[in-house]
């Protein structure tokens, strides 16, 4: 019996596991050569990757490092911190190295999916644009007991 | 061009995220009607269940709830601890909710594996047998910045 969904944001499809770390490529190194989880492509991320960043609603310019992996169907995502204001940051002075966030849910229009759980009291802590799409990170610690990443294609 | 693996267990696939909470029925209640994410299946999971449950490599008898839901690819399981010395008691304490572990790393022989990652420098935290089979979880935090769990099946 299906009963309609009270969901205001319907969450159909998680597969990547956001791991922030201090070191990228001595992660990657551990990942890769004692259990055999590889290839990584890595990226910078900086403003000429996404436009409009923010970090906690205002505007903000940062960087960081990230390079990802396949493993069977989970999606690993590695983060470093490199510089300016941002949530990676904050996680590792927190938490130290550990689990950030699952993703991607995958929305139409990044925009309103961010005023809607903002309404729900679900605050977006940090969000990026690129052409056509962007990503934005919603605080859903308190409900979720972790962060989930919202992501717009093009 | 493929190398030869210096790995030690060969981790080819990860679909599980097992994410520690205080309430699981709470915590069900907001992935389910907020987010819409179910159904969830759930399990009283005491020595009835595993067999031979160690904790830091003593014997310890211990009690927990868990969930499941499939997220698309991706399996969220719950954890409330109840009774008896458990690592996801330890986890609330020192981290408060958030993502525990991530699973499942398929061995053939789950003693094996043990002694062969303990010989590395990741010891088991906790563990217990099922006919035919078993779990255990290992410390990888300082090299993976997460547990992985170890599954042995019939």
């Amino acid at each position: 019996m299906t009963e309609p969904s009270r969901a205001k944001i319907k969450v159909s499809e998680l597969y990547q596991v956001g791991i922030v770390v201090h070191d990228l490529e001595k992660s990657i190194e551990h990942y890769q050569n004692t259990f055999g989880i590889g290839p990584w492509g890595t990226m910078n991320v900086d403003p000429s990757i996404f436009s409009e960043m923010t970090y906690h609603g205002r505007p903000v310019q940062h960087r960081f490092r990230a390079a990802f992996a396949m493993v069977g169907p989970m999606q690993l995502e590695l983060i470093q911190p490199v510089e300016g204001d941002n949530i990676y940051s904050d996680f590792l002075t927190e938490h130290g190295e550990g689990v950030h966030h699952l993703g991607h849910v995958r929305v139409a229009n990044l925009a309103e999916a961010i005023q809607t759980l903002e309404k729900e009291g679900f605050p977006c802590l940090q969000s990026g644009r690129s052409p056509g799409g962007g990503y934005a990170y919603i605080d859903t610690v308190n409900a979720l007991g972790v962060v989930i990443e919202l992501l717009e294609t093009p």
